[in-house]
């Protein structure tokens, strides 16, 4: 049975529990949100005592199953006000679960104004006082936690606005090459993570302690099968490889959905200079150490990330993502490759979410703090969040607080989070899911691009946004990558082939269901405990009376249907 | 029977409709929040089409009760995201009246970004364009308006921050000797009023339509009861006439409850010098156009107000009140009448409320930004908020904004609006007022320092504050000033018969009551359909974690009593 570690910050003792028999079934999101209901007061202050932040592996964490060591990460957002889970590629999830961890709580609060390390190794837990890590940012940290831990470990850290918990910090997972590269981005969790006077998770597993399947054979038989369905999947034998999510560039332009000038155009002029192909032929040319596959986490066969070179064929950034080009790119007028890896670079060594920090400068220069297209002004402003100037401090408090601020109404937000890489009126299935998923807006919490409807029409939008909430809860909570789903989804029964045969139990596809449902109805439940009403559940104002020229659509699903989504949930 | 007349900023047309029979005993609070209630979308954008700003006058506006001119001005409110009254002296209300005018409906939204002077003599109504007007504060607008318009007129209007839609922009009133001195200062209606794209009221009164009362014999019988009761009780005859407000800092600084050093204390170690004393034999001494005693509205017989002159005689500021003195003077660690009354005469040019302000300023102090008890520090970020740079659009935005953004956890507000000038922990009943009244946290909502309690001990609080906010509504809806409290509550049926002699109606002070529980519900309901819960009615974790320390008392007055305020009401 695995173990939960419970680290309390106002004593700074350590202790451990087995996993309970009632969350023996729940993993990754799952078990962040169950945890979260249950010992968060839904009340409490996101940056105080009461709020507790909680890291989980999923329930293929550790296997051979590829894409399966997504970290889930959850807890109070100081963003949202709301329920979080956030999770990364990496390899942290991969060392928990070799440590024999199913989930590590961090609850309380130092008396003291300390930076700690939080150091995992085997049985082993320290907290160790880390002066000179203050105000480094997660390149310089890493490289000295590195020397200090060694070359095997995997660590979970912050940059310098998480120790300032402002709420556009994330938490940086090191990927396989050692890289501060993978982020649980959003909704704050890196101001929650600051707020425990933890600088970085640092993880040592020895041995491996990870579960192994009840049931060898059905449990490689299954994996098995999963490969051959990957192999055998255009999107993740060919698409994904090559290209990686930068693909989504020319899907989004097709469905007249790409955030272009701060949500005020689908399309954008210079998509040619952003899109897959640019990105493929620029990688190619420089080579070097440029990689246009990669991969973000052990085991993965996708390998869908790249490593992106200066001209020198150095590594400027690992890895360009499509949220990161469509909120830095072509939200901002930039049209640079190099513009927006520079800004993301600095993203991961501040560790800020890229998404929150894009829709935050979209906003700035709707207000002519800086002009779109600005990249130079860009780059300022995003080294401002890290210097914590006044205006640093704004943009770092999220797009809607920067909007209120500076006087800009067209804010694309939903329960205080940035929406990502889809405008909602081109994609009106993400639009039910940004306004009504508990996460806030998330292209990641019910994705529906692929879905076979008409994604202007508001006609059955809601069903398939519930749809694939219920589906994302499930990658969410087995650990998997959204991006393996292209082939799970032609076998889905294999999900529960692989749960089942890696617990003993006896799960259909129903209890799967069932298991996802439980999870929104727990975040839900926190939301309304924290405040939430239906009001929450609504796309801003400007969605429902501007036409998205491109697509010359307004969002059009009406607040009733919005509101029917959870009735009799 | 008085009129409503209505703008519809939209098409730049004027109406007028008479007052419904279901409205003809709503005056002020009562009749804007009732209005609000029926016309605006509650889910509405606060500063966008949408949203109405409501003048009304109250029941007894008009007449020769002394104090009866309070002006009411309701709406939804960019601050607090609810329903919002804000009332004011000066001459706005005497005027409306004069014209027969019990309601100004304000509603739309320009097409074009223009600004416009509304011009109201006698029947004929005017939108007259002002660019001229365009970035001057309040005393230079007065200044043209009442060069062209004749020294006869009222005015409300708004400066910089109100044309900018800041959330701490009032709406200012000018007084009997046409100094902009009266402030509508609360909830950003300021703001509301720039987005329609108006500068300025202007209401020329040429004859008085104003409602005469029915039974002339009982009403003059009553209100020379009034004037009897004025001058036979203490607060209104002598300490009010001779002090005004300012004589609270003496009574706050007994309760403990004087905010000072950002809510961090309940007394001042300079209170000496920011009191009611201290003020008393400055204006004598510096004499000049300095006076103790000042009326702020026509017929007052308290005159509760000052003129606060400059070393050489001439004006500063009318008039230094304890709420500025509160909130800019012990809250900031400023103990110099000179440097309050002059970030007061600031405030009242740019139209922007000093509660607010000193909140925010007094926040951004514990962040750092300028130190505690820095007065030039303080002046210039005031002047920051008019220049409209980053951190006066900050400062701007309120007190909970500007914590979010500078990380600082102790910000005094509930609902999005700052406290006044008593700390909840040394005064609990008024703390009941802050989490609960319907218009965040509000002293005018339901002040409970006169009650016969121990203002320390939690007990019996909720009733307490119960019963003051409904006789706030009470006050607020007839137009009086609740510094005529003291001597109506010796005899409130005389507020009974006022009213009755005028409108020829039969009502008792239990009718009054359910008036008031009335707009009470109306106010709530429109808070509930804006997405408010209880959670909302809740103060500040800080007012129940840190002791106060000169009170050595926390706010304990439990949430579940709390949520029982308004049950079965």
């Amino acid at each position: 049975m695995e173990r939960i570690i419970r680290i309390n910050m106002n004593n700074l003792q350590a202790s451990q529990e087995m996993v309970k028999e009632e969350h023996k079934m729940l993993g990754g999101r799952a078990l962040t949100s169950k945890l979260a209901l249950e010992e968060i007061p839904p009340e409490c202050e996101p940056l105080g005592k009461e709020n507790k932040l909680i890291f989980a592996v999923g329930l293929l964490a550790g296997t051979a199953v590829s894409s399966s060591g997504r970290l889930s990460v959850g807890g109070k957002s100081p963003l949202t006000g709301g329920i979080k889970e956030s999770n990364s590629g990496g390899i942290t999830s991969q060392k928990l679960c070799q440590l024999g961890v199913r989930a590590l709580i961090i609850e309380g609060k130092p008396k003291e104004n300390i930076l700690y390390i939080l150091h995992m190794s085997g049985e082993k837990i320290d907290l160790i006082e880390a002066k000179e890590l203050k105000g480094l940012g997660t390149y310089d940290t890493v490289e000295k936690l590195r020397a200090r831990f060694g070359k095997e470990v995997a660590i979970s850290l912050i940059g310098q606005p998480g120790e300032k918990k402002m709420a556009v910090a994330g938490i940086v997972n090191i990927d396989l090459d050692g890289a501060p590269a993978r982020l649980n981005a959003r909704g704050g969790l890196g101001a929650v993570f600051g707020s425990k006077g933890i600088k970085a998770v640092v993880i040592d597993a020895r041995e491996n302690k990870c579960q192994k399947p009840i049931d060898k054979y059905l449990f490689t038989k299954a994996n098995k099968r999963v490969l051959e369905l990957i192999k055998d999947t255009t999107m993740t034998s060919e698409i994904y490889p090559r290209y990686g999510t930068s693909a989504i560039v020319e899907l989004a332009s097709q469905l007249n959905c790409l955030p272009t000038l701060n949500f005020s155009h689908g399309q954008f002029e210079h998509a040619d200079k952003i899109n897959a192909d640019a990105l493929f032929q620029l990688i190619t040319k420089r080579g070097g150490k440029g990689k246009t596959t990669h991969g973000c986490m052990p085991g993965c066969v996708i390998r869908c990330s790249n490593i992106f070179p200066k001209e020198d064929g150095e590594v400027l950034v690992p890895s360009l993502e499509y949220e990161t080009i469509a909120l830095l790119g072509s939200n901002l007028g930039i049209a640079s490759f190099d513009t927006i890896a520079e800004i993301n670079r600095l993203c991961n060594d501040y560790g800020i979410d890229t998404i929150e920090v894009g829709a935050a400068i979209g906003v700035a220069m709707e207000a002519g703090i800086v002009s779109f297209g600005d990249g130079d002004g860009a780059i300022r402003l995003v080294k401002e969040i890290n210097s914590g100037s006044v205006i640093g401090r704004l943009i770092g408090s999220g797009s809607v607080i920067t909007g209120r601020v500076l006087g800009v109404q067209r804010v694309p937000a939903v329960k205080g989070q940035a929406m990502a890489g889809y405008d909602p009126r081109g994609l009106k299935g993400l639009g039910v899911t940004y306004a009504t998923s508990p996460m806030g807006a998330d292209h990641t919490a019910g994705q529906t691009s692929r879905a076979s409807v008409d994604h202007k029409s508001s006609k059955g939008q809601v069903e398939v946004s519930r749809n694939a909430q219920i589906n994302a809860v499930i990658y969410d909570s087995l650990g998997l990558c959204l991006m393996v789903g292209a082939a799970f989804s032609r076998e889905p029964q294999l999900l529960v082939d692989l749960i089942n045969a890696r617990f003993g139990n006896n799960w259909s596809m129903e209890s799967l269901q069932e298991m996802a449902k439980e999870v929104l109805r727990n975040e839900r439940d926190f939301n309304l405990l924290a405040g939430f009403t239906s009001n929450d559940d609504r796309l801003p104002h400007f969605f429902q009376n501007e036409l998205l020229p491109e697509a010359n659509t307004i969002f059009d699903v009406v607040n009733e249907e919005l509101g029917g989504i959870w009735r009799n949930f």
